[in-house]
């Protein structure tokens, strides 16, 4: 039954194709980047949003602000255990302006992600009360961007 | 006060890349098309070492499962509102492989959406417990992969 089970599974993952794209084992370097540059480009695409209201580019709408605040709790929560494997540097592949530095200071840098999701955090309880309590959570938010960039990634 | 915490904003914002980047009015279909194949791009980096453990390919790790399975839950929960705008179809665009018939039954397309939510919740609670439980929770996240892309997937 549990055999039965497993094969039903393969077939399913087999059509969906994750056979060739699902195995760990089979996850390339290039892989991995691209995994962990997908949820910087979604943190971006939701962060948005809140600076198009903040700078009056768009209306505020607060059922849009809350939804991209909660996108980015969301995506900042991700654990990041399998992302950033050493040899995924920028001196080490193309492709990622992932600076060396990430791992000369793990702990600095694993602080620094942290204060995104504090900086989220606190732009989820402000961003569907009104504007201003948007606009004063985007520092926060854009601070931890800033620090991390800064200490961590590559200019372009 | 408030003005002057705009502009704090704004600049740590710019020095973030973000004001390039993240005003709403700027993105583009191409910019939403990637934000939402780099949440595909993501569950299926988490799926990965599922599948890996479930056949047998790499050893059986709750933590690592139960790491990948909160982060399935935690992508597959992201407000879905600004990624699917009319226009953003295989015949409308390049790069993207959704189907128009998306946009014909948006409400079925909701309710495939759905059924991934509720496959990766069932892994949550299955994942970290042992193989078995793993094992028999994938078919339902598998099922639901295939359920949509059949429908709605370009295939390759």
């Amino acid at each position: 039954m549990s055999t039965h089970r497993i094969a039903l599974s393969s077939a399913a993952l087999a059509l969906a194709g994750f056979v060739v794209a699902g195995d760990v084992a089979a996850q390339s370097a290039a892989d991995t980047v691209a995994a962990r540059q997908s949820q910087f480009k979604l943190l971006a695409f939701n962060i948005g949003p809140l600076v198009g209201m903040a700078q009056g580019n768009m209306p505020y709408d607060a059922a849009m602000a809350q939804a991209a605040a909660d996108n980015l709790v969301a995506v900042a929560s991700l654990n990041q255990a399998r992302l950033w494997p050493e040899g995924t540097d920028s001196m080490a592949m193309d492709g990622t302006r992932a600076l060396p530095a990430i791992w000369d200071d793990l702990e600095d840098f694993t602080t620094k992600f942290e204060a995104l999701r504090t900086g989220v955090a606190e732009m989820q309880t402000a961003a569907g009360q009104d504007l201003d309590a948007l606009r004063g959570a985007l520092g926060g938010v854009g601070g931890a961007c800033t620090a991390c960039h800064d200490a961590y990634r590559q200019p372009q």
